[in-house]
């Protein structure tokens, strides 16, 4: 017998529901990258798309300190799920670890997702174009689900995919 | 004549004001480490409180993951400012880049600290004293301030330091 107490729960459907919604119904996230200039730590506020098959778009400019992180090191994570009233840490939150990949110009999945992009955040619009910005896809390796006080769940990729026979019309 | 926007202001009062303000009147944020198994950068929510000099203060247990990668490499980021409604991104937040120093147990320091926390989150009294809780200072070295689009100014450790007459019972 332990006195330890069980830190991490069982994932179960709930949980791996739960996960996907706390990602998908996001409109922005805290992106935590690391610094290219200082090996730091480097977390900022990123809007969101939700990719049919489960997955965050993010738009990025060249200028950015973020986009100059992931192009040294495309090893992110990305928090989702915004407190409401009351206690911030009774909010159910995820921590996703992604890989960062471009989409290529030119290509359909960038027409798609560009299409994607602008329903979630219309305004984006003005500069989604430039030379400078390019929309990149945040594929999720592992997440870490905090469901409030006690809940806390390890989830893995295949958990956080978007299940397909929900999305008959994804063809990608 | 250059035809580059000028990414960064000039930092003036009313940028450090703001950016102190962003700081000191958050009751949490996203905290940045590194994952000490993976090399992750990884972001969590955390509870905070502010020290008398502007120094953002958390509470986190042992068993905790963020926990872990501070006690491997303290360097941390530490984003707050909260969007309301309407645009995210048009809402102002501060990344303060920060080193974690763990708050003695025993100390006067955190006597005051201990205070200090529980007037801001009273409920941690439940857990505040358990043996494998630390308080834990982000002290700040430089920051990131965007405040609102096209309003990003750099801050330096001076900057985010609380001016000392403004808090004329600061013993420190």
């Amino acid at each position: 017998m332990s006195d330890k107490p069980k830190l991490i729960r069982d994932t179960d459907e709930q949980a791996r529901t739960q996960a996907r919604d706390l990602i998908s119904q996001a409109r922005f996230g805290s992106l935590a990258v690391i610094d290219p200039e200082t090996g730091f730590p480097f977390v900022s506020r990123v809007a969101l798309a939700v990719d049919t098959d489960g997955v965050p778009v993010i738009l990025i400019s060249r200028l950015a300190k973020h986009r100059q992180a992931i192009e040294q090191d495309n090893r992110v994570s990305l928090m989702t799920g915004e407190p409401g009233k009351g206690d911030p840490l009774a909010h159910p939150r995820i921590t996703t670890f992604c890989l960062a990949e471009i989409v290529e110009r030119g290509s359909q999945q960038r027409e798609e997702l560009r299409a994607l992009f602008l329903e979630t955040r219309p305004k984006a619009a003005l500069y989604i174009d430039f030379p400078d910005f390019d929309l990149f896809r945040l594929v999720p390796q592992s997440a870490l689900m905090n469901g409030g006080f006690g809940k806390a769940y390890t989830l893995n990729a295949g958990d956080l995919k978007t299940p397909a026979q929900t999305h008959p019309s994804d063809n990608h």
